[in-house]
């Protein structure tokens, strides 16, 4: 591969994490940027909480649960069981060691820190290497219209477990969000190649997308996109299941579709090789491979291939 | 004992919630009210902090640590050591179960509940029989004035480690808060016994007699203090060394002379029986009696016989 690479990954919770974990494998931390959607952010127990930004910051810093696929390894909840005991609020599982994140970027806020800055004063503590920076410092705030009312994206996801119909998703604020400083300023340089990580389209990456000017600025970017959807099913997630309401094709074809337009090529699995040529005819070129990443070893493969892919010549 | 017995215990943190929890269980839930110092509650982390609350909360449901003499039973301090690992404050020890405390209170104020509507949740929740309501329903915030210079309380207190030489204690805006409306009415019905328990008065009982019109409520009533200093030292806590510095008598007189004018009555410890003629000659009646308190039993029997030598005839 060639020395001089700047990608930009855009990345929302567990599934894209585990793309820019490969990516972050391979790549120099001056050769990645890890975008990240905010969209999930919420205020709760009056504490800013940005579970994707922390997904990374654990996945990243090898402090993610290998087996519950979210938080941290380790986990206790002494703190949870007490707020329940006391009549708080314990939809949301707050672990112990989790919270201190939640205090600390609280505390940082407060004291008047962008959620760049914050973001990045809790990466360099958790010795995350490579940068990891909100899609935008402003608040953007996913929301979803379903069958039985409007949810913040919390309420929809964790409180109601994605069980109301979805009819639409918003992105509350985003037309008055520009992207990170450190987002704009790494793709203003020489372009790099944007990889939208195998997350959910609507939850994790349209609100990256939503954000006033991105996509402008993502635009003459090479931009290829990993499928979430193979063998029509979500790797996890509620990712399927919205499709379906939405009226869309639950398959890789229906994510490229999707993003058509923005994409310059698209990363769908074996299982999904009968879809190619359709996907193609939307025109965007297409590589075939086992995308799912079950450990380090996946991760760092699938991220090699993917810019192996995209150093290729256009055919 | 006679039977309609009205008792106001006022308390500070752990030395007076051990006479407070054997009133407790000497007394019907109606008979008893326990009004707390909240000058050394804090802001920290955004968290409405009010140590003496708690310790009277958490001693009267039985879940007060018996050994670290302050927070909860069975703590873990996971959450501490994750803040101090992202370069949070951790001078101030917060467990991650005592957490859910701050948590959920902080979330009540913030709802609109006054101080004395989230205690009263707080404490309803976790089990407690008798009220236990805040001085004030105000903030009111002990600082120390100290050769190092000026101290909130708990910088002085936990952070300090009660080191620098104390010059004055101010109890702030203690002129703009009013007693809790649960106090004022306990007060104002019949006159109540007020107890004084053995905690500093200094840092504990002088902000509660601060507050605004509290020593007018308590004028008429009579009141009976129980000494923290006994054999010249000072059972818990720095009152010992800062009445050295303020120049006071570290003796259970110097304590009686504090309260002078205030005090129908005062409880010293057998230790200290022959500063019982000099204490009588400040105009109190004096009770000569066991007052260190090392189990349950003892919280029983002194506030029994407290109760019993303010229910005999004044000789």
């Amino acid at each position: 591969m060639n020395a001089a690479r700047r990608v930009l990954a855009i990345s929302g919770g567990v599934g894209g994490a585990k793309l820019a974990s490969g990516l972050a494998a391979v790549l120099a931390p001056g050769e990645l940027l890890i975008a990240v959607n905010t969209g999930d952010d919420f205020e709760h127990l009056g504490l800013t909480i940005c579970p994707d930004l922390d997904t990374l910051m654990y996945t990243l810093s090898g402090r993610a649960d290998p087996v519950r696929g979210w938080g941290l390894a380790d986990e206790t909840w002494h703190c949870l069981d007490s707020l329940a005991v006391l009549g708080g609020p314990d939809w949301f599982r707050l672990g112990d060691r989790d919270l201190a994140t939640h205090l600390r970027r609280s505390e940082l806020l407060r004291a008047g820190r962008t959620l760049s800055e914050a973001t990045a004063e809790l990466a360099r503590a958790l010795g995350v290497r490579h940068p990891i920076v909100p899609m935008s410092d402003a608040p953007v705030r996913t929301s979803v219209d379903t069958d039985r009312g409007s949810f913040a994206f919390q309420e929809y996801f964790v409180r109601e477990r994605c069980e109301p119909v979805v009819r639409a998703v918003r992105y509350e604020r985003a037309a008055d969000a520009g992207p990170a400083p450190a987002l704009r300023a790494w793709i203003d340089g020489e372009r790099p190649l944007v990889v939208l990580c195998p997350s959910n389209p609507y939850l994790s990456v349209d609100p990256v997308l939503a954000v006033a000017g991105m996509r402008e600025l993502l635009g003459s970017s090479p931009v290829v996109a990993v499928s979430p959807i193979v063998g029509g099913r979500a790797l996890k997630g509620p990712a399927a299941k919205m499709m379906a309401e939405l009226g869309v094709s639950v398959s890789a074809y229906g994510v490229a579709e999707h993003y058509r337009g923005l994409l310059r090529a698209f990363v769908i699995d074996r299982e999904d090789a009968a879809q190619e040529p359709a996907i193609a005819a939307l025109g965007m070129r297409v590589l075939v491979t086992d995308t799912v990443m079950r450990d380090a070893a996946d991760r760092e493969r699938l991220a090699r291939e993917v810019l192996r892919f995209m150093a290729e010549p256009a055919r």
